[in-house]
């Protein structure tokens, strides 16, 4: 297998803040500043800490090897646990079979390693789920990992601040109208969508308070003890809004080469989980490399893998050969399934006066065999089976929107809610089993329906983590749908969705390239980090005051390295003047060198300054002359 | 001077629909669409007419040619009304100065062309704006020609509707949440931005209704009787909210044509209006090519020519030099200028805890001549003078927000509420003149803030026009500020801006090329749509059921030519699926062949429909073997 090279970003180092154990390191991105020119009054700026996906693939220290995978940092824990049985073989017939075929060697992760696979599952009684943990009062390496990514720049920047530059520290904690680097945990039990992120600004994300939203349903951290590798993370919305880049081959093209480096492009640019989507060849050996060599969690829809099984004929699915589909993933290690079990046989027809109808492949192909058998389908007849495999592994749960609206003009509509609380009905049943679930939403919504929708969610699905697919607020840009849809994401992450699915500029026309990709999870970055910031996260304000900061004082380099793509920013910048001198000047393209609005800011600034120095001065002479010098004048 | 190739889009017809005279010409793009395939039951699919702010250059019976300039169509309209003097030379000392300088032959358009500029000026005592006729109670052609292009879609577009597609028609009758094309003029006088596009679904455009919007200075048309190439358009929160493209040479780069053909790609795009922005040499003959050759309105910021005139050094400069640039590009035809006219001196101490102080080229210029006289600036002593020149030509004021903020930090704070207050006072004196007035805004806005901002504006701006950059609702995203500027825009264009000021991804790096220029102004056009959208605007959603429409029926053709970006849509489906025949097939590079969940979801509708018949015809068989035939039976 093909390794590939893994430039890290400019002025970045790779640190790891350690937990209250010694294999508990929590990585994050540490951005150098250089100091502020003497022009706007010389001082020291403190490092940047950002959030991670990279994996090691960032640490020059680590040398890794797609062929052999990813160090398995969660193995100690899960084995400490002492709940979980390491079973002789695969469980699933799919698996084995496919283990043994001896056609698959040039693409087979166990037969190119000579290593036979030793899936983990819960001990008999046992349920092995961080939601199961959460409730029984347990703290998880997994949860204080976690909480410390989460609580990313509080400690460490305010002290490298405070040590460094006064004048910044002082900015910060006066910010965001009043909101501060506060250390109490709020009461997040309200359950209004807008007190909650307004509270949020005052908590700190401690162990603790990670524990409780997960045994209150708010929050998920996918964490299959199959996939030891993945450093984990969390989502919900009293935590940083996550995104998913979806990748993953098709019946027309892509080889798994190129879906493992998609993956490893993905977390490059900041995908916090990729979901496997493959419908094409090799389904089963595509994901073994991607999870062995994947440091974020993996999520996907076993359904499509199923419809492989039986030739494409929706009607030819069964139980079983869903069933053996779910554990054959399962003890692969993907950390979350879609699967679109709200789609019953008596909405169906909600659909078929739609402008676009059912446009969710797996509500699609869940329809036509309801239609077909004229009977619920299986992953709803059989969802307490589902959960027993579920809890044995710790999958989570994302439960489909089938029938979400492909058109603004179906947004909100009937088919669509009676989806949702069904969803919410289903979740019920899985957290009777602590099961983490999240809920997917949509998709097309107009903006004066987003917050309609997200609000639904919240109330009919309890505050399950919502996950939704942009949604884009116009049909009308094909090409850009990555755009319009961040419109649409921006907005549902502050209103509370936890995780944003991201959209390439491909979508509606063909499958994503590695650039686009990284289109997708740049527009995504943002409109993320913008629903941190709306929701008022104090870690998010900081890397958007430093650059700030850095663009008022020119320093350039430290302008584009704060920044989402520091390569773009510096070549973009160079286009216009390409000289290595440009980037100490206090003048850009834009304006030119005798133009500057930030230069003419800083005479103003001086003047000010000057201005009253001379009326002290003035004042002085004044009270000299009229007083004598003394400050009480003799009466 | 160089002419430029001017594609038209595909499949698409440049279109006039009349007005109430011969000379009232609305132009419109065309788009004709395929018909249904069988598969989806074939049906006519009637033609869309989008907004065309192209000009004549999309027309192919019309030969352009850069060197002469465009047809004046507004001239006979102007000269009608009899209220202009012409006058014999041009009036300001600088502009007759650069005219005679033999040296600028190669790029004088009046020399280049062997003319004597003659412009136009109203007669003493009158006043030309169209704020002024619309309080007399006149409708100008201007405002017909509005009225009739904003009612885009609406007549012509049921009736080819109801006569190809009465399925369509129904479905897009009951749209949007019970908007309909009703026809009746809605009380629009609530105070209350929300409502008031509530109620605009409802609103037919009528001359009566432009005329009122514009009376009560809830609307502009910029039409400076020197620029009668232009064609009219309407900028207010009651009509489709427009874009605006910056364009401009520097002091480091860029020439004539460079401008030039960035005007003519922004207007192809969707440009509105045009901000020349020049900088750099000759901006006065730059400008002139602009003008001539432009079909929208364009605006400057007279400020930046003026500071070049005393090279640069602001504390220079005068009220006469500031005078004389307006009178100068008054003539030339500028539609509006920005005016920095809020900058106070009380104010400018407000910003120097900023973190990024003042970031407006404008009201940083404006900042450092207050401090350095000690005295208020020209343009806010000498405002009603200013409002001489405005009325006599037909210059709208664009009231600048020198103030605004350069980070999302120093948003909605001291300094920026007090200088739109100030922009609120200065629209009272203005509308005094029935001038036509409105105001910018930021900028750089958290989510959480925009609003607010909005409501600020409407409350101490008397729902004048609103007019902002952006804003950006993060500040990490150098090379993609388009897009973190299009999400605040999207929604602060919903709440209520009539106009969205672009960003390119060139923001804060570098100066646009046409790319760039390109990248911008799409962008834009998905947020301004997203905003129309959200506001109910039902020619808007048309566009979008039908792009919905052809997407579900697999008419790829139309699909990429209902979007925005016909080329890129169909370059990236290429991409995938190259071949011809691919724009006719039944399934995407997405899902594959068998996989298409819209190919799926039209066998459920057929199935519904045959188990509909299947249990009717079962009725029927029992009804017959029941009942023998007999509808009431024989008791």
């Amino acid at each position: 297998m093909k390794n590939f090279d893994f430039q890290t970003l400019p002025n970045s180092e790779k640190i790891y803040v350690q937990g209250s154990r010694k294999d508990l390191q929590v990585p994050m991105r540490k951005i150098y500043q250089s100091d502020t020119p003497s022009f706007f009054g010389a001082e020291k700026n403190p490092p940047i800490f950002v959030y991670d996906c990279s994996g090691v693939y960032s640490d020059p220290n680590v040398k890794t090897n797609i062929l052999h995978g990813l160090p398995k940092i969660r193995q100690t824990w899960i084995n400490e646990r002492n709940d979980t049985q390491i079973l002789p073989k695969l469980s699933s017939k799919f698996g084995l079979q496919r283990l043994n075929d001896k056609s698959l060697q040039d693409i087979s992760f166990y037969q190119q390693n000579n290593l036979q696979p030793k899936p983990l599952k819960a001990k008999d009684g046992k349920n092995v789920t961080q939601m199961h943990y959460a409730r029984q009062g347990i703290i998880t390496p997994e949860m204080e990992f976690v909480a410390i990514r989460e609580n990313l720049n509080r400690q460490e920047y305010v002290k490298s601040l405070q040590e460094q530059s006064p004048k910044m520290a002082k900015v910060l904690l006066q910010q965001h109208k009043g909101y501060a680097f506060g250390a109490k945990i709020a009461d997040i039990s309200k359950n209004n969508s807008q007190n909650l992120v307004e509270n949020f600004a005052e908590i700190e994300i401690t162990p603790e308070f990670v524990r409780q939203e997960i045994a209150a349903g708010r929050a998920i951290i996918p964490a299959n003890i199959n996939h030891p590798e993945a450093e984990p993370m969390i989502i919900g919305r009293n935590f940083l809004t996550k995104i998913n880049a979806n990748i993953g081959n098709s019946a027309i093209s892509s080889s798994i080469d190129e879906e493992v480096e998609k993956m490893i492009w993905s977390i490059r640019w900041g995908g916090d989980t990729v979901m496997d989507l493959s419908t094409g060849k090799n389904i089963h050996e595509t994901r073994e490399w991607i999870i062995r060599n994947s440091p974020v969690p993996i999520g996907t829809v076993p359904m499509y893998q199923a419809l492989e099984k039986v030739g494409g004929i929706a009607e030819d699915l069964t139980w079983e050969i869903f069933k053996d589909t779910l554990i054959e993933q399962a003890e692969q290690g993907v950390d979350y399934f879609t699967i679109h079990a709200g789609v019953l046989l008596r909405y169906v027809p909600l659909t078929a006066e739609r402008l676009t109808g059912i446009v969710s492949r797996g509500g699609s192909i869940m329809a036509k065999w309801c239609l077909a058998h004229h009977q619920e389908s299986f992953l709803y007849t059989h969802f307490e089976e589902i959960c027993e495999i579920m809890k044995s592994y710790d999958v989570a749960f994302s439960l489909g929107d089938g029938l979400r609206p492909g058109s603004l003009y179906d947004a909100n509509d009937e088919a669509q809610i009676s989806e949702l609380k069904t969803l919410g009905e289903l979740t019920q049943i899985a957290w009777k089993h602590d099961i983490q679930t999240m809920i997917e939403g949509p998709g097309h919504v107009p903006m004066q329906l987003i917050k309609e929708n997200m609000d639904l969610q919240l109330q009919h699905c309890y505050e399950a983590p919502f996950y939704t697919l942009g949604p884009l607020v116009t049909d009308i840009s094909p090409g850009y749908d990555h755009f319009s849809s961040a419109i649409g994401a921006a907005q549902i992450g502050w209103y509370g969705t936890a995780m944003l699915c991201y959209v390439t500029p491909k979508e509606h026309l063909g499958l994503p390239d590695k650039n686009d990709v990284k289109e997708g999870i740049i527009t995504y970055k943002i409109a993320a980090h913008a629903a941190d910031l709306a929701k008022g996260f104090p870690s998010a304000q900081i890397r958007d005051n430093a650059l700030s900061k850095a663009r008022y004082e020119f320093r350039w380099e430290d302008q584009f390295n704060l920044g989402l793509d520091p390569e773009r920013a510096k070549d973009f910048h160079d286009e216009t003047l390409p000289k290595e001198s440009a980037k100490v000047a206090h003048f850009c393209s834009m304006c030119g060198p005798k133009f500057c609005s930030m230069k003419i800011t800083q005479e103003v600034r001086d003047f000010t300054e000057n201005q009253r120095q001379a009326a002290m001065q003035e004042k002085s002479v004044e009270f000299k002359k009229d007083f004598n010098g003394e400050i009480y004048k003799k009466v």
